[in-house]
């Protein structure tokens, strides 16, 4: 195929992977996509390991990374200098423990009380100074793409990753968030629909990428929405480049899916997803599972922290929930869950990640077909296969296309 | 162009253009696309009147009816017996007292405390004797469609349309609902994503259409985030055989919309719509206003009543802020406010409804265009021009499409 995107990036097919999971990154990209790789769950060192491992696979073909840097931290978190784990309110943290309680969470699994190193590291990695360290040691590899899934890219990360001759992509929500991004030097924009999986907008990816694709002079990318041919190519069909997709990985053979989450997503519908802020403290659509309902709709919520206190309570909690939930527990499957979009209703089949790519592409060359037959590509005669009926009411003229 | 849909219906665009203005159906079928009136705001015997001022102006070109059928009215209403008016709380109606004297609402302006018998009789249209009224009279004009705005349509509808040999649509929000639809005996399925104004449900044109094609058997029109020719591509990208647009005729010579509020739609961003029970009792997409907000909000909001009771009250207080506003009362445009879908970001221009139609084909054909040449398809040899790069890591087959 031929975008702009697949000659900037030398890839076969403008297919984006945006995944947590090594594995799924170097099978996109030797399948004839793009990998990135979510580095937000990494420690310096370990994403060091995992991109050499990707390295060592994929034979020079591009891949990117994903860091997840918030273009603001609420103060009160930054301010406080010391342990992130200690911004955490009792009263959340009680309410954690009155639903390990009230799921029956067996006693084996300490209950989440006190955060740790643990997620005192996670949340670090979320501001600009732990994403800093992260995008140091990414651009000591050859990747071809650091994305930014919050906000503009901090100055700093623009400017390193141009001196590296790395070209920078965002993920936006609104026509006014791609344009502060364009003007702060991405290169690519990645225009995200509500019905995205993770942090998202309101705005439907139907609606916001022919306005994104209008408001900026560098190439866009869809996501929100797309997870087989038909879907990429409506992404092409609304002026996008490329595709950007999450979901559709969480359930191929390669994922690391924790398998009562995935054999959620397996069955889900797509009713069955909700945006909301208890999982990171933005909105976030994800799973409907008892974690969000609890939070969002229990009269003894506290509600959700602010990003990333929530990010930092819930993932410490969730460790806990996974662990239950392989044991059996089932209190821990009712609340276990995941970041996913409404394709999840699609998922219905683990399958390796190349097939996923191969399907797609299928799926996108025959509703291209599709649609020329649609435009009688076949006549001869009138240019583009159109024309308009007579105009014979009001008088108008009459247009040939 | 040829879709099932275009020879279903005799049409040459399969656009479908939902209306409550007799204007833009007649100029849209006129222009090649097929107008569908919405009868809700009419009575019989204006509807009578209506349609066969259509009749006389499309030559005999197809034009079809929608009713506002709701699959269940709240038992609390219809059990009532006497005037569904009498049936609005006493706090409601002093929460609208109260909005009209803190928006300074002129005071030529009857308060609506005294729904009276106007809104007594909107109500009484959306039951469903009050729909079959409606159909009765449809049926007496040369109509090719009649649609069902809410839930499957009641029994008697399908069976007089049957008998009538005319076809019925019905607006879906989820594939359940589309499955229990034709199970009814629905003819035309109209996928309609929750980025649709109006009535709508979560789920996003993008993800809902082609999990809805692959669940009827009956053609599908795709709704919801649908006003430019790159849009219509991407619907039929996604597997509809056609779209079905409300918003896009809003700001067209030919509608009704009041100036205030085409004004607002015409400077509104598509993060100025809101999913709200405020306007009709059901959530429905409209441009957030003072209204939305202040019933949304506002501590002292007594909450939405249930459809067709929050229709009353609200339609009742809308047709008095609407001529305060005409009349430049500035409390009264900000409350001022109609169902528009987020599309409502692209609707920067007033032009006539058949302009509307041309440059949606032109686009359409521009982008089918566009992606004949991201598949290659000038090049010979490899059929669909599409071939998978080699499988050199995993071991598995290379696949050629």
């Amino acid at each position: 195929m031929r975008t702009t995107i697949c000659e900037m990036f030398g890839v076969d097919f403008p297919i984006f992977a945006f995944s947590h999971c090594r594995d799924v990154v170097a099978a996109v990209t030797n399948a004839g996509g793009f990998g990135v790789l979510g580095a937000v769950a990494y420690s310096p060192e370990q994403l060091d390991t995992e991109l050499t491992w990707i390295d060592e696979r994929v034979g020079g073909r591009p891949y990117g990374v994903d860091v997840l840097v918030p273009g603001r931290i609420d103060s009160s978190v930054t301010d406080l200098g010391t342990r992130l784990a200690d911004a955490i309110p009792q009263r959340h943290r009680d309410f954690v423990t009155h639903l390990f309680g009230k799921y029956g969470l067996d006693a084996r699994e300490p209950l989440p009380v006190s955060l740790s190193a643990y997620a005192d590291e996670v949340g670090r990695r979320v501001t600009a100074e732990g994403a800093g360290g992260l995008i140091d040691v990414a651009l000591r590899h050859p990747i071809r793409l650091i994305a930014s899934a919050l906000g503009p890219p901090p100055p700093e990360m623009a400017d390193k990753a141009r001196a590296a001759g790395v070209p920078v992509a965002a993920l936006v929500g609104t026509v006014e968030h791609a344009r502060r991004q364009v003007a702060a030097g991405v290169d690519v924009v990645v225009a995200q629909g509500t019905e995205a999986g993770g942090h998202t907008g309101e705005i439907s990816t139907m609606v916001l990428v022919p306005q994104v694709v209008d408001a900026v002079d560098v190439p866009v990318l869809a996501a929100g929405g797309i997870a087989d041919g038909r879907q990429m190519a409506a992404a092409l069909a609304l002026g996008a480049e490329g595709v950007w997709c999450g979901s559709v990985w969480l359930t191929t053979e390669e994922a690391e899916t924790p398998p009562s989450v995935r054999d959620k997503m397996l069955s889900a519908a797509s009713s069955d997803t909700v945006r909301s802020r208890c999982r990171t403290g933005k909105p976030a659509r994800q799973l409907r599972s008892a974690w969000t309902q609890e939070w969002d709709e229990a009269p003894e919520s506290p509600g959700a922290l602010p990003m990333p206190l929530q990010l930092l309570l819930a993932e410490g909690a969730m460790a806990g929930i996974n662990r239950a939930a392989e044991r059996g527990d089932p209190g821990a499957r009712e609340l276990a869950g995941y970041f996913v979009g409404q394709v999840v209703g699609q998922l219905n089949q683990v399958k390796p990640a190349r097939r996923v790519v191969h399907d797609m592409i299928e799926e996108f060359a025959s509703a291209v077909a599709r649609m020329r037959a649609v435009t009688h590509d076949d006549a001869p005669a009138v240019p583009g296969g159109i024309s308009f009926p007579p105009e014979d009411v009001e008088g108008r003229e009459t247009t040939e296309v």
